[in-house]
């Protein structure tokens, strides 16, 4: 079909002396994208999804993007290996989950203790977030952007109650990443479970408590059906997703295409947020209402200031000897305090002075 | 330019018999916008501005919109007629605007004790208000979009501390809108004045007191130099602007370059949201910067209640004998309590659990 398109446009260029741009236009892009989730998890893959449906009606079908689930390439922690070798196009995933191979990766995603999502994305666009994260991928050869927004995580599900930090040593807890360290660092046993068991373990006391998402994701999982304490988060204030792009692939695709594809995702991005915020309101009345017993709870003074300690203590170790790591830290940090001011004096205050 | 364009591709279609579609691809649209906003006022004009240049950058230049502020068109208040009326293809505006030609486009923009941002866009994007706004703007024929939300504004600038209930009869004020029937109706004499003029009639005590937006945009109206106590905000806890379409106009576009409009419109918006954010975080800082004594207020207790209880009933006034007012405000009510409870959880808990 593409061959045939262009075989009767170069004949009409030649006849009628069209520009190689007006020929150039009719050429159909396919592009493969590689999500780190699976096909059902709402709403981290349904960004991708929208992002190249929009893509699609935007150029008229000149760019087509199959978004693979990872059922299908079965890589869920290998897109940006695969987006950086070509094998895909592009990726959906998480920055921090290549902390491993770059730790300049990790603050992308969310930091403990970090920025709300508003925050976040007004360090990004507008307090110098983009060009850090554009700094750090260059030498991968991957263009990244921000691929929606989870929001404030929940500190997660406990068997226990958390009265004092006595209450935390041995505790047998599912809590990834970042946050996993600190936990283990006082005093928790962290351990690495698949999703599809965390149910299981949780009911059958294999683990005391487990991090997951909020109450739009965590219902469909059932822990709420099994663990009466629900913490409040701490420790990933509004977790980013990001779009991977091979640059190379990028570069060649025509100035308008590029135009339609990054703003397909940026604006993908944001609705996941705004859809996951509807979500997790419709998840916790749905919780609330069929298991009225579980119990909100946030961790008492005594643990919070143990934790901020702890995390204060190991992003110092990180930092060492890595100034760009260290540039990052501290422009979040710098712009957190600035824009904490004003949350505090908006959102902030105006919540407070109307609770019933 | 176009007409030639036209011709060599119609000569082209009768020798090498493309289709139709390849030849109506090249036609150029060029659209005006009007806006209500003069060229100054950022980040307001700046969101169709934004819009207007992914628009012709998506569409290779097919779609052209020339963006008019207030000083070209001189009707910042005739935006919803002239779209209406196809003098503008579109507007850049905000809904409650034209609360006196059809009060119900009021709730569209926010509601006195109503939803924060986020809130608001999960309500209208998936609680069931696009629909409800479609259905308010229908009958003008035109067809409505977010346009930006300039956040949670303050409740304003007044020279007097308000300790009790008494302290606001009397007191004159600038406050327009649903918020200044309400605060006419407890004892305030609410005044109209221009914008050029608000400095100058604060300065010198033609007035008490006077509302504008937030930080970000009221440091650049120096009201920080004269005025003591900046009292936090009750009365727009989430603006929403609005961008709107001529219908016709919008069903002569070819559907690639409808979903190039709609996409940039909707992006441009959640940008406005996260540009305003960074505005007033930089705004407060100055301000708090240059001028320490700048004094935070929050409306004590008994003010707060009285404020509500007159929303009541004023809302309940304007119901009346309204059945798509009141079914736009019960759904508004309904998404807010449900959504609130999740703000309350999420960023509201972890906002009070970080305060130092």
């Amino acid at each position: 079909m593409l061959v045939k398109t262009t075989k009767i446009l170069v004949a009409a260029t030649l006849i009628a002396g069209l520009t190689t741009a007006a020929l150039a236009k009719e050429k159909v892009y396919k592009w493969k994208l590689a999500a780190t989730w699976g096909p059902t998890l709402s709403p981290h893959i349904d960004a991708p999804r929208n992002m190249a449906k929009m893509v699609e009606e935007m150029s008229n079908g000149r760019l087509i993007i199959r978004v693979d689930a990872s059922n299908k390439h079965k890589a869920a922690f290998g897109i940006l290996d695969m987006v950086k070798g070509g094998q895909y196009d592009m990726g959906h995933t998480a920055s921090y989950y290549w902390k491993g191979k770059d730790i300049n990766t990790l603050p992308f995603t969310t930091m403990p203790f970090g920025m709300t999502t508003p925050e976040q994305y007004a360090w990004f666009y507008y307090g110098g977030g983009k060009e850090l994260m554009r700094k750090v991928y260059k030498k991968h050869k991957v263009l990244s952007y921000p691929g929606g927004n989870s929001g404030n995580s929940m500190g997660g599900w406990f068997q226990k109650e958390i009265k004092t930090v006595d209450d935390l040593k041995g505790l047998k807890m599912r809590i990834p990443g970042f946050a996993g360290e600190i936990m283990s660092k006082v005093g928790l046993t962290v351990v690495n479970i698949p999703a599809a068991e965390l149910y299981t373990s949780l009911e059958r006391g294999t683990i005391d408590a487990l991090e997951w998402v909020g109450p739009g994701m965590d219902i469909k999982m059932g822990f709420h059906k099994i663990a009466p304490y629900y913490y409040t988060g701490w420790h990933e204030p509004g977790s980013e997703l990001q779009f991977l792009v091979n640059e190379k692939k990028f570069n060649k695709l025509p100035k308008d295409l590029q135009r339609i594809l990054v703003t397909a995702i940026r604006l993908s991005a944001y609705d996941l947020y705004i859809q996951n915020y509807d979500m997790s309101a419709n998840g916790w009345e749905k919780m609330k209402k069929d298991y009225p017993n579980i119990k909100i709870k946030t961790f008492p003074k005594s643990v919070m200031d143990l934790l901020k300690k702890t995390n204060t203590e190991l992003l110092n170790e990180v930092k060492k000897g890595n100034p760009l790591l260290t540039e990052i830290l501290d422009s979040q940090a710098s712009y957190q305090k600035k824009a904490r001011e004003w949350t505090k004096m908006s959102d902030y205050i105006y919540v407070k002075d109307n609770l019933k």
